[in-house]
């Protein structure tokens, strides 16, 4: 498949970014949490590119060592004067209310209010994002000005929400492929007004979903999507799927895919898993500035997966990276840090990554004794003499070298440095003429692909 | 052995050279090509230096995926102007017709004989050469001078050649060893007036064959040269040696080796072989630059030997890189591109680099637990207390160190950083005095030779 | 344990590299040799430290390749005018005579007194330290001052010594841990007045040893302390103690620990044993400039403890290079050479290193499906969002990221950066609250520890 349109194609390009930037800007008002009616709003907007499943797990499920939080829905938080001017309120921003806050109403004495409030001195403009899931617990963040405005000795606050048995929820979507195996796409869908992180996870997955649904039955690989809130999430959906996690041959989670920065791919555990050689391989070819870095235990749902009882191979695609940028967790992560032509690279990027995932074959020549004679099939030059080789021919011999049972498509991109997509030509080309025959993917122990009926 | 002579005896060397230099002029005139009494010329002198069997294989037998191909014998070639002034004429180079050409006799129109020319634009003086080994055709090659003189409107054009049912001739030696264990020596001899590819070759392999004869018996490895036309050559062997194809333990393929350029060694498709580890030696060894490069699927007869069906560790030892230098197939490669000296060195090196092959050896120290004691046995300096060890001391520290049976005399070599010829004088020493065992090689899956009988 | 003070404590530190210096003083005078009365003493000087073992093995005892010396005693040595006027006096310096000379009093022609006499040219200071342990042999090393001293035509010479049969001492000293699994410290005592080549890795041991005794019962490894004369010494308790040798999981000479330089440490044989790779992380976690060299068959008694016999992991750690400083084995590495400072520092590292050693275990979670809720176990901070994670934070999520039986304490170190004793107490905390379990350890073929029980 072939989500993303070729670059240079600026006027559809435009338009997919335009179109996630403003999926981006429908989602940004919404005041999601862990929980509550945030997120099922949000999942159904989602609905609207996939017919996505959208599963309620009740509070206090326990999944692993964890237990399902109880909902939270907050109705209105606002700090006011003792005149009823609102000085503080979340219907300006749903970052002013730390998530999960319980609820609240009376007045609070200045000195009081000062310890339930968050702000970031260097940066006296921004509100800062902050949450308080596990621990019960009140609090609004504001900016450092906002804060130096509170002189009065007493506010009336508000915080009317509540935090009471309900349930998670969270979106599922399975494309299924040819083979039982998956990739598994996860997206963090807990993030109120913050629009790299990861509004920008959510639209490009949103787009992406749609165009592999486009071309349903095409591909290899099931693709599976869920977007759930972060850490409980994952751990939820891994505690009500233990048995199908094994499917998961390969994953992402995409986050912060809005801004300007270069790409940065985290690498999975293992650190040379074939969604690690993927990512690699597609950055390169893609031409975008890129680092690539290795894994930590923390940052995002890559955690969960990663971990000790599973260790699915789960890397995560960003731009910027998680924590290292200034407007990470504030109310600077706005409209304007993500734009369209950025989103529509990511969009490009996991495309190819996901097409050299579902490309990468094991193939075995049927001619393996010397080279095949490619002339008299037409499948390479007539003069021979000419110090040069063309890459469709240079993409057939090196494919056809590596054609032992032992070494995949990925193998081959990797140590002829041509283009996996040439790649792919020549061994369609090579199938058609019967040189080569596909064998059945086996994962060996070090992640790589070799052939089952070798 | 050494075939060669150490540095610096100029007297001798310059003799090497000068008698290689010799016999690429003699060779030079032959009209060779895939087939054809060209070929058997060139066996019939090579028949000079060593008793080598020539083999002559039937047009029309398979050979795995191809067929040996129809023997094309060429008299004459000529194009003429109606008045009968030959114009362009095989007799001044046999580059000038297209090697397998159709015969033709009849007035070509001009704008018809363009479409059969080939020149090199931006070389005017140089006639490139090209074939057309399967695909009927007929062709000329020209200078850009030659094509830009042709102004007429018809020419008389002649090629008296024959192609039909005839044989595929190549040459084979194989000097014995005291193991069944051979290295192969392959080198292409289809290709005519040019020097660097592959006259140097010839010439090269030549005088090696001919040292090695001189010390029959001392070598541990049979040596087999096949002196084949490229590709249906190498083919042709391995079909018909299939079994006999097992025995090779290491290869090299001898290309481009008169040229004033620095050494160039292509690694084996394996790229960590014996033989890729001995090149590696050999060539820093040699105090000559050069360079190490990676395996890749085109080039000469290695393509062969290294595709899946038998993957033997066959390398390429080359100055100048097939296909990077401008005189690569054109009449430039000529009796001035190439010269005695770089024939001396590269003679050097494919010797040292034999040696070193059949010198690497597994061993067992007999007095394992701790270091034997040297000095009583007169090995060591009998004054204890100074700072610096003595070359040979250390040669036969580090060769007892690894004298595990897992190790062989190149990972000495390569661990130590001594030469090689030193580990071997150590060896040899330390064998003397009961302090080593030979183990029995065994090729491990790694191609590192270990120890059968440990 | 922690044998060193922490950085800074100038006071504390000042007093223990002060009082190994004044140890080194202590045994600067002794005349040390193979064998002899010199070791017997200095044996005696460190039993003040700890319950030391001395062994005596008799002249003429097999000990694999070699055999006991002779024992060699030296009463007097020197060098007299025809008038009686000593020139040269071993009471000056025991480096005057050479080691093992054989017993003299005659009077010697100044030419056949030249053939016997050692100094360095460049050096017209500084005596050179020569012996002749295994021929038999006399001579004297004096300063080229001294020799070009010597004019008159005869001189009276003395060497009143033993050299006869008696035995050869070392000493031992175990430390029992909790496992049978032991740590070797191996110090070579058979060098007369030379400080830094070993008086230093003398007292570095000895007050190694004193520190862990006085935390005896606390340790995972035994640790086992050698005081041996070089090669004959390890040599002969290695043919004693074959079984025993097993039980050394990790080792490290200790050789020249009291100069200026930076640290040095030379890897085992395997290069990459799990002693080698604490080192390099005490030597990264100390600040103190270092370098790691691969293991070479010359130096010390790491030779024996790796040869292929025993292959024992022991690596070495020195701060100036054996044989690679000009004072190298010569007057000039006095107690000048040697300063408290460096002493220290080298205690410093030795101690980290085996601490290193010590707490390196493998874990397992007992929650390893995601990550476990730290946070409601107090472990994770309350308020969520900030970018940045506390580092004991980081290194409780790395160690639970990596309990999984496979990797050690060690791995975790390496693969995260975090210092290693902040992932202990990360590591501790975990168990505490029940989230962590020990592996039984269990020595892979690569030398890392993976867990038995797994």
């Amino acid at each position: 498949m072939s989500a993303a349109p070729a670059r240079g194609e600026g006027t559809e390009a435009s338009t997919r970014g335009e179109e996630m930037h403003a999926l981006i800007r429908e989602l940004y008002p919404l005041c999601r949490s862990l929980t509550g009616d945030g997120v099922r709003e949000t999942l159904r907007v989602l609905g609207r590119f996939v017919p996505l499943e959208v599963h309620e797990v009740p509070s206090g499920t326990p999944v692993f060592d964890w237990t399902v939080p109880r909902e939270w829905n907050l109705r209105e938080a606002w700090i006011a004067t003792r005149d009823g001017r609102r000085v503080i309120d979340a219907r300006d921003s749903n970052l002013h209310v730390v998530s999960y806050s319980t609820p609240l109403r009376r007045r609070v004495p200045l000195a009081e209010l000062r310890a339930h409030l968050h702000s970031l001195p260097d940066r006296p403009d921004w509100i800062p994002y902050r949450t308080s899931y596990y621990q019960e617990s009140w609090g609004f963040c504001v900016s450092e000005r906002q804060l130096a405005s509170l002189t009065e000795p007493e506010y009336e606050v508000c915080i009317d929400a509540t935090l009471a048995p309900g349930s998670l929820c969270y979106g599922e979507w399975l494309l299924r492929g040819r083979s039982p195996r998956e990739i598994l796409i996860s997206v963090h869908v807990c993030h109120p007004s913050l629009c790299n992180d990861n509004l920008s996870g959510l639209a490009v997955s949103a787009l992406l979903a749609r165009a592999l649904r486009e071309r349903e039955g095409e591909r290899e690989y099931g693709v599976r999507f869920l977007w759930v809130p972060g850490t409980i999430g994952s751990i939820t959906w891994l505690a009500r799927n233990a048995e199908r996690a094994g499917r998961i041959a390969h994953g992402l989670t995409l986050v912060c895919l809005g801004d300007r920065s270069p790409f940065t791919y985290k690498r999975t555990l293992r650190g040379d898993a074939e969604v690690d050689r993927a990512a690699a391989l597609a950055l390169r070819e893609s031409g975008f500035a890129h680092a690539l870095i290795d894994y930590f235990p923390f940052g995002y749902d890559e955690r969960q997966y990663n971990s000790p009882g599973f260790r699915l191979p789960v890397g995560s695609l960003m731009r910027a990276r998680h924590g290292r940028f200034p407007e990470y967790h504030t109310s600077a992560d706005d409209l304007d840090f993500v734009a369209p032509r950025p989103l529509e690279e990511s969009l490009e990027v996991v495309s190819a990554l996901l097409d050299v995932l579902d490309g990468n074959r094991v193939y075995r020549s049927t001619s393996p004794c010397g080279e095949p004679q490619l002339g008299r099939r037409g499948l390479y030059r007539a003069l021979g003499g000419e110090p040069d080789v063309a890459e469709l021919e240079l993409a057939m011999l090196w494919t056809l070298t590596l054609a032992d049972g032992a070494h995949s498509l990925l193998d081959v991109a990797e140590r002829s440095g041509l283009r996996f997509a040439q790649l792919q030509r020549a061994a369609g080309l090579l199938r058609a003429h019967g040189l080569l025959e596909p064998c059945a993917p086996a994962e060996n122990e070090n992640g790589r692909v070799g052939c089952a009926s070798c």
